[in-house]
């Protein structure tokens, strides 16, 4: 099988009858080695299952979502797989890569960079939409036919954008307090501007909100849970972008302010059951 | 109230509906600030609700629990906070303090220590029995009548040990992969020798087969929850002597090999809602 021959395996451990493993390969797309993390459930053990991608926000690792956000749970009982990528290139040596946490490592907002020097391994929406998916495809019992995709905060932004340009692709999408639109917060204009240059107009394939003006979206209900106590919710996310952008496109969003809750993995913790049966109705 | 004079928030994140805190004190027993984590669930809004108090294994802080068991979901559900005290004192400057993975630092083993140096501030017994629940009593909605207690590894011995020691205090007692016998393994072998010094037989005051043979225990079932898997099994788990011990005395004790589990918390997140019904049942 080619795929033995390109992924290693980092670790796997039992959890909630399952398989919790980490992986690593040689990605083409960003140029080094990449990790990502998969929860099989029980049921892949007779079958091939459904794949759910889950894409993390700044900062973090294929580690964060596997260890913090309790989803084995429940991807256990409804039998579907858990795909969890790192959120960029790492080591490529740019001048500046490691300077800010919102810029370079750890924050490569699931573009496809097209500046000196990131676009040689910024391409981190080439590896999520095709070399990775691959890659699981031939290595995992996943059905390629029923797959879906969330995330949180950049990561939420990634699934959007990502479900809303591959539409027959993901057939469900949602995100925890996700950047909506980041053509219109300094986060989203500080990494558009370094990985895309100073042309917004070429901004717009990456904003949810201009893809949902430019493309709608005729799958089901966007799930969207953003916490009321969130510190970036009126700086850097906005929802209310995305709920004017969807109404006037009569897209279906169902986005939910959860009182009291702020930005961490407590917030995805408490709600990430009714993400994956969310996305289970639809896979 | 005196409690706000000694009880510093670190941080509170709204959590399952309840509430996520960590906290710091500048605590006698240990002669060191101390760092601690509590739940309260959404009950507690609306009166006193039992305590649960978990300790964690080496190289564990309040925080490992706290963000990797998903305990919190279930306590939300069974009304029961969930406090999670540091596993030793920390920066005391004693020679060697952190040497080792398995002494000083991260591995106080849940006792009072009666060699110099350690004995000033390596009081984790006394700290966990004594100090913290006067604290959490003071300064929380918390039943000082409803208490249970659980730990991993080095913190199931220390759950054990101290339940076993107080039987009045604790109504129930269990432990993910614990320490059984400190006084037969390597881990507590080294530790016990460097805390209480070369001659065992006052260690037996600290080793839960001992406490089962010289007291017994007339509490609820204790539960155990073993994996297969665990690279610590043989070598310093031991759950063979517990049974022992136990089968000897008459006591109740429900001890699950849990088939392909190891040591981590992917296995603990698999059991802790078993583990929190079987402390509601007695709480």
């Amino acid at each position: 099988m080619t795929s033995a021959t390109v992924l290693e395996t980092v670790s796997t451990q039992k959890c909630f009858g399952g398989m919790q493993g980490v992986y690593r390969h040689e990605a083409k797309e960003t140029g080094c080695t990449m990790r990502f993390a998969v929860f099989l459930p029980p049921q892949a053990a007779a079958g091939t299952v459904p794949a759910l991608y889950y894409l993390a926000g700044l900062t973090c690792t294929e580690e964060n979502f596997t260890v913090k956000a309790g989803a084995q749970r429940v991807a256990a009982e409804l039998g579907i797989a858990l795909i969890a990528p790192d959120t960029s290139p790492r080591g490529l040596g740019y001048p500046g890569e490691d300077d800010a946490y919102d810029f370079g490592t750890g924050a490569g907002f699931y573009v496809d960079a097209t500046e000196t020097p990131w676009r040689d391994g910024y391409r981190m929406y080439s590896y999520i939409t095709k070399e990775l998916p691959a890659l699981i495809n031939a290595s995992f019992p996943v059905d390629p036919a029923r797959v879906g995709i969330f995330g949180h905060s950049m990561g939420g932004h990634g699934a959007l954008t990502i479900a809303l340009k591959n539409p027959g692709a993901y057939r469900s999408v949602s995100a925890f307090a996700p950047i909506v639109s980041p053509m219109r917060c300094p986060w989203g204009e500080k990494a558009l501007t370094g990985y895309l240059g100073v042309d917004r107009a070429n901004w717009r394939a990456y904003d949810a909100t201009a893809l949902i003006e430019d493309r709608g979206w005729d799958g089901p209900a966007i799930l969207v849970d953003q916490g009321t106590a969130d510190p970036f919710l009126e700086r850097e996310l906005k929802p209310e972008l995305l709920r004017e952008a969807c109404a006037a496109k009569g897209v279906k969003l169902d986005l939910r302010m959860q009182e009291g809750y702020d930005h961490s993995y407590f917030f995805i913790a408490t709600f990430v059951e009714d993400h994956l049966r969310h996305h289970a109705r639809h896979l």
